[in-house]
């Protein structure tokens, strides 16, 4: 990988910089935005919409505004409206496309595409920065070595190997892989690509941020969704946090803009949500060891992505939901928007539908301000929500929301919940 | 429904005329590509990319040209460049929104908006065209009468019910629902406004094909995917084919351009292939008994409608596929493209990829004109594919890719994984 030292630094002009490298490369994935998503996230209870008979939304073509409470009151739900990217639509189906990019082209630019191509780069992960990696190199004709577990699925054996034939087996421990990825590298030379704690790859990443906010502009522009006389701007952008690539470059494109606040979600399953944990002890949390079916946010936050997401002044908090609420909001989103989006995807949008917390934030800062604005502020929160992912398969979602027998008797009888797990009855957030 | 004495000429011209009354109110959906799909139909067995080992695409940046047979061989496959109309992407989640829209503007034209307010309108449909006529009507506060069989499932009652509160309910014959209808016209002066049989609605879904053109010109003005000097138009498009909205319309505003082929798709289950049959017969079938899952073409091909399909300067051939075929275009569509698509809109890329007939007879036609062209000519057929809705539910999917009783218990054993692939202990690299 590029010599940190060597790095531009991390601010949006260098983000700026690296949209330059990586645009030939990449999808410009859409911004799309949903009414129904909008009336149902400004509800009082977007659970509500899930249940066999969900209540109307009004006439569909009103706006989001008639079928909330019309609130002054000091209850009223939060109102919201969401701007979806698509980076499930992204190449590999994943944002991780755009990091790989920019850490291959910046290598190249450092060392030559000579010396990386004798060289090769290599990469320890199954998941979707493998994907990412190998194409990115296949494109400039660099060898990728991919070391994977080998007790990986065999579907994810195959995907990686659709984009190169270099996959390099390893034991399942860290310890295991990390051997693997030492003996490639003093065989052939290979570069390590690490997945998110790098300059190169998370400035990569906030070219999510980039892209989005120029596509609320033309979005506004052309009278879509106006913006009430505001200059068009995001009052907040909400991303998951596993490592931390993807929020810390969100959260450096914005940096420089206090008025819209960047949060990051992530799942709390089995201790998931370390970053949460990690601020309220201030102290980066090291280890995870979750089996959350948001499986790209099992691992934790890097080093230097932990000083920009514990950095108050550039991520402005970070919030967690359960398994259950990122399954409600899978489904919200491939019923309402028909869209692919993978379980770690998700988990944005499932904060902005559910977390309690987060909601009564927002509900409160929106009161605040109607009081300090004499109710001639914008009525909404322009929210931009990034769907981070699609790479899932259908059997995984047939498992996931397939229920057996005696299961739905089960759960008929309210002793289990919607995923087969047992309800639970004091869980303390 | 408007006098069809009265209704514009089934032409391209009235089509345009169509869209611009339809334009403010329904969604430009997007123009999709995907170089993985374009290599899948390209090979000599499509199927073989949903094994748990499908075969690489050589390099995912190359063009679909290095994955192909470089075939000036008789048995070559056939060569596509897949263009995706995303109408899973319209308002109300199907394409049915453009008919709906432009039969009520007619009907407003005619009546004028007072007489059509105090009568409303009313249809017999479960389907899309019920909530899309919904949408329309409630959009200039017109009153819209829905019956549906009492037995139809909640998540369809519901789900009519966000769009309008008039639904209801009938027997489930259709002389019992037709009885309910002529009720609501004879007590309301309600107006009936079928969902395929009638100009206004053809007109309306042939909006769907302008678009197409354009966005086709659009994509490759920007060199997205050249082609190769020529001015850019569809060697084909394909539609699903049901009532023969859709298709009569598609077939219409292509009518005028020779060199694109309008072709149809349907299900070949119990019969459901009855505009297949009906051109075999030379004659309209006119009741159909069947329950493919792809459940929007279950109905026998519309009056009107079937003097459009019939003729074969405008409708080049029907095409049918099993539904097996289309449970796997599903999975595709899902897993590669990320998007959620209804069974009867994935119909018409299960032809492309899996009617044998189909692929033989665009081998044939590339052969031959590769043999009159000396090799000049372009190597691909340009074909619009068009995605016609994606009103499909959770339980829907988990029940038709749901795992069998056997595959539960092996993988709970830790046999197989949570995809349902095998694991693998021994893998080489």
């Amino acid at each position: 990988m590029a010599d940190p030292s060597t790095c531009p630094p991390l601010t949006p002009s260098s983000i700026r910089g690296a949209y330059t490298k990586i645009q030939p490369h990449i999808h410009k994935t859409p911004l799309v935005t949903s009414r129904s998503l909008n009336a149902i996230a400004s509800s009082r209870d977007p659970s509500a919409f899930l249940s066999d008979n969900p209540p109307p939304f009004g006439s569909a073509e009103s706006d989001v505004n008639d079928n909330v409470d019309a609130g002054q009151s000091s209850d009223a739900p939060p109102r919201f409206r969401l701007y979806f990217k698509c980076e499930n639509l992204q190449k590999i189906g994943a944002f991780k496309a755009r990091g790989a990019f920019h850490a291959v082209t910046r290598l190249i630019e450092e060392l030559g595409i000579d010396e990386v191509r004798r060289r090769g780069v290599v990469t320890h992960s199954s998941g979707n920065h493998a994907q990412a990696l190998a194409l990115a190199a296949s494109t400039f004709a660099i060898p990728a070595y991919i070391v994977m577990p080998s007790i990986s699925t065999t579907s994810k054996i195959a995907g990686t190997r659709l984009y190169t034939p270099n996959v390099i087996f390893s034991g399942s421990t860290s310890d295991e892989r990390e051997a693997v990825v030492a003996d490639v590298v003093k065989e052939k030379g290979a570069i390590l690509v690490p997945p998110y704690d790098h300059p190169d790859i998370i400035l990569g990443q906030g070219t999510v941020g980039l892209e989005m906010e120029e596509q609320l502009r033309e979005l506004t522009g052309t009278g879509e969704q106006s913006t009430e006389g505001d200059k068009a701007r995001f009052d907040a952008v909400i991303t998951p946090i596993g490592g931390g690539g993807l929020l810390g470059g969100t959260a450096t494109f914005f940096s420089s803009q206090p008025d819209t606040l960047v949060f990051g979600a992530e799942p709390s399953f089995q201790g998931a949500d370390d970053g949460r944990r990690g601020l309220l002890q201030n102290k980066r949390i090291e280890h995870v060891k979750s089996l959350t079916i948001a499986d790209g946010l099992r691992t934790p936050v890097g080093v230097l992505n932990w000083t920009i997401v514990a950095d108050k002044s550039q991520v402005e908090g970070l919030y967690a939901v359960s398994e259950e609420e990122i399954k409600m909001t899978m489904r919200l989103v491939f019923e309402r928007l028909k869209l692919v989006v993978e379980p770690s995807g998700c988990v944005p949008l499932a904060v902005v539908l559910f977390n309690t917390e987060f909601r009564h934030m927002v509900a409160e800062r929106q009161r605040l301000s109607r009081e300090n604005h004499g109710g001639t502020n914008k009525a909404y929160w322009d929210v931009g929500v990034v769907l981070s992912g699609g790479n899932t398969t259908m059997k995984a979602i047939a498992t996931l929301y397939g229920e057996e027998k005696g299961a739905k008797a089960e759960r008929e009888a309210g002793k289990i919940n919607l995923d087969g797990t047992k309800k639970v009855e004091d869980v303390t957030g």
